[in-house]
């Protein structure tokens, strides 16, 4: 095995290029293998080995800077710089995380998470590197999906003004990239890299001089022609000149062509673009027949490719059901996606309702001002989005939604912790950056039929409303339930004595367990299912104020700004001196584990909860 | 008087088009002469009234729908639509908007505020009008400087999908456009015009066949011709094909060729940008010299353009001064704005530290995330932003600054109350949105020594640190209390009894106010500087609590996530049974107003919180 060699940062240096191509088969066989029981980021990664291994054959780690965007691809980045054992307990708690992380190795250079953020940091890598006068190479790899993202755009208009080499790799999967681009990639690319560049804008400024009548003044007036070219044939669009160099495109599975582009890049004195045509989940039959399934997978059955287990709905399930009904039912229903059709599980309604069905790209900030656009002329959208990534649109949401109260429903998936992805994509702030905003209706659900009864209120209702569910098996408890739905009004599951429990959304499972677990004591506590974030049931906070000896608040949320605490603000004043105890997330990022995992870790599992109740009665 | 006939929307297709030059003098003369008494943005408004003439002789008030982004250059368009009379009270408390305000007339279509935004909605709009059957027009007028925001990208982006008219206007008064592109828009502005897109399109494609080697191939590869040659000579860097149709550079102060512009781009089935060149502060000579200074003016004196009264120093002016100084003797600090050199007082750092200085463009997303690679490569950024802009970037601040606990300093400006520019621009949310991330320290200066300070302390520490600051004059009350800035330390101002009042930043003047009137009456109530939102001083939370009868808590910033729900929170959790009055901005968008004014209308002034205080007694 030639990757036995491979144990430290750099190893790859002393491996023959000759064997570059066994290597390559040995890493594809080594992550099919592995994320087969772990499950993981596949798709990407199976796609990147080789523009991993040329840009590891080209960089010096740790002194120079290598930015995966987004960070979900950096699986073979990881085995090259010495991490390949710890991918027995990826993603998993306490294991490899799925993103580079600076923690974890100092080969990582930015931690990642979301999209669309690489060329910022490496812009501001390559400043600091001129000011301090340092040496060292910036490479930031982006995907072209995350070139729908406007950032990419914000970060691409500022690097024209560095003076030094910043080496921007597109790795272009094609997967999301309109067909003409692949279809004269093949071509040009051979074209580019033999005559470069240069060579060809020469060759058109020549033969534009002898264009009849426009030609000749055209050229003329422009005084640098690169920039007044591009300003001609898409006139107006782009009126900043980027300044990149462009390199390629090349093939993203030939390292010795990526090398020789990742040299020829790092002599230009300023930003390069090199485009790299990469396959997503190449090596792998199954993943290249189901792109969108195997771009994050649970485990599977290496022969088959069929996940080795299939859990219960999940909340996404429901939503994806309850979606198609309401779209059937209601003609004034579009829903809106940010690039996650499966994720949110919305191709239904798309497959339903093509018309009604918009996927913006991972573009958050322009979806919510689309939707309000579309309240404005008359529709219902429907945003869903997950918490984590709604976190790029709370601006537009304050002032485009909330600000001229529009009817604009946000389905807010992955609320609270969400397992394997760890830090960057916990939903731990929604309840906080939702309702710090006036108009703003933000409701929780406790157990997927709940889910279904909250959106078709919400399309009832009037105004900006929020529905935040969890990430996974949606809960199957407390059918019986199903009290009607009135704003800001909460739910009473169990009346009991002493103890209140208040529970939002997902809590109410944990409260059930811990009433549960009293009840086998003998002792009955209330269990409320507090349902609104926003507006407060002060009726009931008033009503249960009198009665009980503790109030207990729990959420899946930070404190700051969430539900315990406007709670507490409200006892307080209210002069209602009732001991509070709020169970919420800790301040701090929370890591990667599953759910339960992280629940003991934060003491919110139950029997975590039922100590604190003790210690504080 | 052409302006006496213009009393409601489409008045102005009664005027002979003969005296639109008439009208467009009669308006500059209304606009200067109102505005040298109310302040206001006068350069913006100068440059766009034939622009608006020209929009309101072809669209239909309210049918047609017209979105301006940002907003502030609307006031012609107020004119128009019968709201000249309010002038009187332009972006005073009850009167008019300084910006479109659907409340305020059905002729505005969207509320704005912040940049960027009127495409996204726009296409809303346009999609709205598909599913609906309906038929009106939908225009956004976007400025050159908009476009450096990544959200107008992403619009761009979706645009290609409509399948019927979005007309975007283009408002380029070149004041943040390269060279280049004013050398060629009057050349190429009546060739494209006279000649079409198209037209010029089809010669270069018949040139290309002609080009040696690479030619021919090359368009024989190509399936859409356009497309391609688009990225043939943007290679690589624009994969998406805009699909957006140009017209134009046009004058934009020749309202008979944008009329004619207007109606072209209405006969095609998709998006047309027209390219509108205007002239910033046009008529006004004072207004074209000094483009920063009257972009958004004080009262000033028409004849000599002076302004009338001269404050004291700003918050903004120390922060100026200091940065200069930290400069100086610290040259690892970097300085970061978003297009704000001017308003964030950063002009003269830029002018003595070019290469540490950095303009991003509208693009608050990639300032924060540019400045945690600057921070990566070891220097000190601090990036400073208006609170209401800083809403733009949470998702950057959380991520990609605050969980790798990277050293960038936020000088968070205008937060809390800002005056005129009403609800869009209150800073009323960052004390919620800043302390709920982890590993964030927030801290507010009491007076104009104290933000000094805690800037130099800010400095002195590691991790993320945010400043907020307000709008306007910079107290220079209690000059004597400076005590040295501690972590999470409060500041005790008075030492009294019963009442204890911990007020943050701008409120400590507040707070001494109440104190001197608390003393006249013979009272000695205990005043404290709180200095941190976070973390929060606990120490002096559990002193605090043993000894009064009253906590009363102040800051500018909703309740919902704010101090004084944090102090709630802490008292209930430690079972601190003590009274506890929050004064804070009420759950609702704030209007326009002096912010005296304001405090007044949210309770918040002197009087009612002594009244609030003895009522709680």
């Amino acid at each position: 095995m030639i990757l036995d060699k491979i144990n430290h940062p750099n190893d790859i240096k002393k491996i023959d290029p000759e064997d570059f191509g066994r290597l390559a088969e040995e890493i594809r066989r080594f992550l099919i293998e592995n994320l087969s029981k772990t499950g993981g980021h596949l798709g990407p990664n199976l796609g990147v080995v080789e523009l991993t291994m040329a840009l590891h054959h080209e960089l010096d780690f740790p002194k120079d800077k290598l930015i995966w965007d987004v960070g979900h691809q950096a699986y073979t980045h990881k085995i090259l710089t010495g991490r390949k054992d710890g991918f027995g307990e990826l993603r998993k708690f306490g294991g490899l995380s799925g993103f580079p992380k600076r923690g974890e190795s100092a080969c990582d250079s930015l931690d990642t998470g979301h999209s669309t953020t690489s060329i910022s940091a490496a812009i501001g890598y390559v400043h600091a590197r001129e000011l301090r006068k340092e040496d060292y190479r910036v490479v930031a790899v982006i995907g072209d999906g995350a070139m729908t993202g406007g950032m990419a755009y914000e970060a691409l208009n500022n690097a024209s003004n560095l003076k030094s080499n910043l080496t921007i790799v597109l790795n272009d999967n094609k997967m999301s990239i309109s067909e003409n681009v692949g279809g004269i990639s093949a071509y040009l690319g051979n074209l580019r890299t033999a005559t470069g560049y240069t060579g060809m804008k020469m060759n058109l400024e020549n033969t534009l001089n002898k264009i009849p009548v426009v030609g000749k003044p055209m050229v003329r007036s422009m005084k640098i022609t690169k920039q007044s070219l591009k300003q001609f044939l898409i006139p107006g669009m782009f009126f900043e000149e980027m300044g990149i160099t462009y390199l390629g495109p090349v093939d993203g599975h030939n390292v010795k062509q990526m090398v020789r582009l990742l040299r020829e890049a790092n002599r230009v004195k300023g930003p390069v673009l090199i485009h790299v045509v990469t396959q997503k989940g190449r090596g792998y039959t199954p993943a290249l027949r189901h792109p969108a399934r195997f771009h994050g997978t649970a485990p599977f059955d290496v022969k088959t490719g069929l996940l080795t287990s299939n859990g219960k709905a999940t909340y996404t399930d429901i939503f994806s059901t309850v979606m198609r009904k309401l779209g059937d039912r209601k003609p004034d229903v579009v829903a809106i996606t940010a690039a996650m059709p499966d994720g949110t599980g919305l191709k239904r309604f798309r497959n339903m309702f093509p018309d009604r069905f918009f996927d913006v790209g991972i573009a958050e900030e322009h979806a919510v001002t689309f939707a309000a656009g579309l309240a404005l002329g008359g529709m219902v959208p429907i945003v869903a989005i997950y918490s984590t990534f709604l976190q790029r649109a709370i601006d537009q949401i304050l002032l485009d939604v909330c600000m001229q109260n529009l009817h604009v429903i946000f389905a807010v998936d992955r609320a609270g912790l969400v397992g394997s992805d760890g830090e960057t994509h916990q939903g731990a702030f929604d309840l906080s950056y939702l309702t710090m905003i006036p108009n703003m209706t933000v409701m929780a659900p406790k157990n997927k039929w709940e889910l279904s009864d909250m959106l078709k209120y919400a399309y009832d209702l009037d105004g900006p409303v929020a529905i935040r569910y969890p990430r996974g098996e949606a809960y199957d408890g407390l059918k019986d339930h199903r009290q009607v739905i009135e704003l800001g009004k909460s739910e009473y599951i169990h009346k009991g004595d002493k103890i209140a429990i208040l529970a939002l959304g997902s809590m109410v499972k944990v409260g059930e367990e811990i009433y549960q677990d009293y009840l086998k004591k003998g002792k009955e506590i209330t269990l409320i299912n507090v349902r609104f974030a926003k507006p407060l049931d002060e009726e009931l906070l008033e009503e249960i104020s009198k009665e009980y000896e503790l109030l207990v608040t729990m959420e899946e949320n930070v404190a700051s700004g969430g539900f315990g605490q406007q709670v507490a603000a409200w006892l307080k004043g209210h002069e209602k001196e009732k001991k509070l105890l709020s169970i919420a997330i800790e301040d701090s990022f929370i890591c990667q584990g599953s759910v339960l995992e992280l629940y003991k870790a934060l003491g919110m599992d139950k029997d975590s909860v039922i100590r604190k109740i003790e210690e504080r009665l």
